[in-house]
């Protein structure tokens, strides 16, 4: 350590350098944003992270992050259409669109082979017992448009067909508001191929 | 707040948006990163930020942090030159291009009448005293290079050199691997001006 490091801001800085996407220069400065904070600034800061590891938890019913289970979205929306996807995070991103009004699964990941990360190791038995228990109509399998998303999706639809219930999957292809000549291949492809009537 | 939101989290994400350069979708992020943590996890970062308001305190002679004052840098090195800077990460920035070896002294600020903060306001007193106290040969002026930077060293230059004292300000230019057609104006005019022979 250079003399001119602060042992307890390098220790600092550490915790924030986990944070995603976050490297070791954002850290610092995030590090020393805390040290020009008053005191009183810095406690607010710091309770605001116990206090959300000691009140939120899990919804029973969907797996999302809530601060009363079953959530505030299984207690008050109609059931028959199920949104499947990865992580809590993604609920929200979903929700501020404001296009889906049927409540949501979240699976805590993906299958994902190269990790160690099996169909026993999501919330895929779980997202079963729903389907068989409640008067689900859809189930739309909203995880992330990559390898291992597609993968899931298409593991989860199997399981589920037999079921009796309908599969869907989001649509994939260009953006809003991108260009054609920025898009990669495989989405340029997808959006092809799954091209519309209008 | 939507139904989808959780309040605790929202605090916290309020928190983290008040980092520098953060904004709502990345104080998000980070604070699902932190309901994803374990609870150890959640209180060693807690900890880590009220540790640093414990521990950090502002060196007597230089004005930067440190944990105990005088710091590292003012006890052990010459102080026959003073380098300049606006703020604490400023020392760190410099110290890790190895290329000073003297003493550093923090302004915590520039003369920026804009925002009201005028030469008292930032620490040009602890300036002019440690100089009339010691033995300084040079004070290298290192505040940024813009408009309040410019400013605060020419006004502290002027009130150095009766005290015959050699006073100097980092050189401004292209920045090393930077392309010229890129670099804005006043940078490439600077740059042109201040050629130097080879």
């Amino acid at each position: 350590m250079a003399s001119s490091e602060i042992e307890s801001v390098n220790i600092l800085a550490n915790e924030f350098s986990k944070l995603p996407g976050v490297g070791k220069k954002t850290a610092s400065r995030y590090a020393y944003y805390i040290v020009s904070l008053s005191k009183e600034g810095a406690k607010t800061f710091a309770d605001a992270i116990l206090n959300v590891k000691d009140k939120v938890i899990m919804c029973e019913e969907c797996g999302n992050f809530t601060e009363s289970s079953p959530c505030p979205i299984c207690r008050t929306r109609n059931s028959e259409i199920i949104c499947v996807v990865k992580e809590p995070k993604d609920v929200l991103a979903i929700e501020k669109s404001r296009s889906f009004n049927g409540v949501y699964h979240v699976l805590h990941g993906t299958i994902n082979p190269m990790l160690g990360i099996g169909p026993n190791d999501i919330r895929i038995r779980e997202l079963l017992d729903r389907v068989n228990k409640n008067n689900t109509k859809e189930v739309i399998m909203a995880t992330n448009p990559d390898v291992t998303g597609d993968a899931t999706a298409l593991y989860i639809a199997k399981l589920l067909k037999p079921l009796g219930v309908k599969v869907s999957r989001i649509a994939q292809g260009i953006s809003m508001g991108s260009e054609l000549e920025y898009a990669d291949e495989v989405t340029l492809s997808r959006a092809i191929e799954d091209r519309k009537d209008i």
